[in-house]
């Protein structure tokens, strides 16, 4: 087992961005994993193949996920709105019980690879509404984690990653700019147009904004016409 | 939350069916799920749809899953062979955290459906070799997923039902026996020919046909020619 290896989650956000960036810089192998799941901002997989090429991973996977005919969420369910006002409770835009199905996922491509690390970039402070994004959710699966593998049978640890599950956003931005991302390729709007124009209305958009002011750093993000 | 409502992953095989057949005698209204996974032995698919069509249940799903591209299986992978003598250890045919990617599925529809239960006819005694067979593997997908869903954040608890883990293939096919389950619509073999023949060679073969023989029970197995 070649324990630097690492199987780094890359969604063409500016979380993910970031963490392929620290993962990088504590000197894993890192091999990008992207779903495509029916999501409405299909053009974060083109933000995602932007990123790693930008980037430089060992490998770079899509796999394709068949999430969204399970339905119940706005971001695979063209029935339910996107909302442009922040709600109370758990938002819309969650999608059931996607952080495990995409960890269950990385699972599997760590066990085939033999990595001992996944690095993902959930975080409980802006999306605190996900319960898939707490910390105990996260060391649950780690802990399944290491009972479901040939791997683990065999006595080799799966380490779970979560370098920014306490940070603000604008601390975010200030890491990744502190690693060099370019957080111009990286797209997080829920209804981004298909070039990966922003809406600037949606929750995601209002986040980054805010995140980008708050770290002091211009914003790069190019926004719908519409929306200015 | 209609508590009642269940997942049960129904695979086409001997067991499954007879996990079905329990569900069904708890009186619950039962959700099939099946997966597509690029796995060698399709024909399971076929047989899926005959076992959900004669039992009858509330619905039935087949989801697709991108998981051969991922590799490392004798199941999923055309370079691996199936073997036809036991060996030691894990077996070849074990697919890198397959039930972890199926119960994240279940999962996931569980939580659209506002399912209290998931089924699934793992077996600790025949399947020892398989990690995420063991009940500790089991028991940390259950905490996981209390942690991992809406529901379990308004304080309903999901229960991942395993009645088959301590039993014995003998038994399994009695409990199926009495629940009126008709094997002649299973299969198990792990390289059936499109019509679902069994080689009647491969490990899945050879422990079923053993299962019969304990159980006091005619196999109905249908055997390719060339394996009688």
């Amino acid at each position: 087992m070649t324990t630097n290896k690492a199987v780094v989650l890359v969604s063409g956000g500016l979380d993910s961005a970031t963490v392929l960036a620290m993962a990088k810089a504590q000197g894993h192998e890192c091999h990008a994993l992207s779903f495509d799941y029916g999501q409405r901002h299909r053009a974060e997989l083109v933000a995602a193949a932007r990123v790693v090429t930008a980037m430089g991973v060992a490998s770079h996977r899509v796999v394709t996920l068949d999430l969204g005919s399970l339905g119940g969420s706005a971001l695979t369910d063209a029935a339910i709105a996107v909302p442009e006002t922040p709600g109370e409770g758990i938002p819309v835009t969650y999608v059931p019980a996607r952080n495990t199905v995409f960890l269950a996922y990385a699972l599997a491509w760590a066990e085939v690879l033999q990595a001992g690390h996944i690095f993902i970039g959930v975080n409980a402070v802006d999306y605190s509404g996900y319960p898939d994004c707490r910390p105990a959710f996260i060391e649950a699966f780690e802990r399944m984690a290491n009972l479901a593998t040939k791997a683990s049978v065999e006595g080799h640890a799966l380490q779970v990653h979560t370098p920014l599950i306490h940070l603000s956003k604008a601390d975010i931005i200030r890491e990744g700019i502190r690693h060099g991302v370019d957080y111009a390729l990286t797209v997080s709007c829920y209804q981004a147009t298909a070039s990966g124009e922003a809406c600037g209305r949606c929750d995601s958009c209002r986040l980054r904004r805010q995140g980008f002011e708050a770290a002091g750093v211009a914003d790069p993000t190019i926004y719908q016409k519409m929306a200015k």
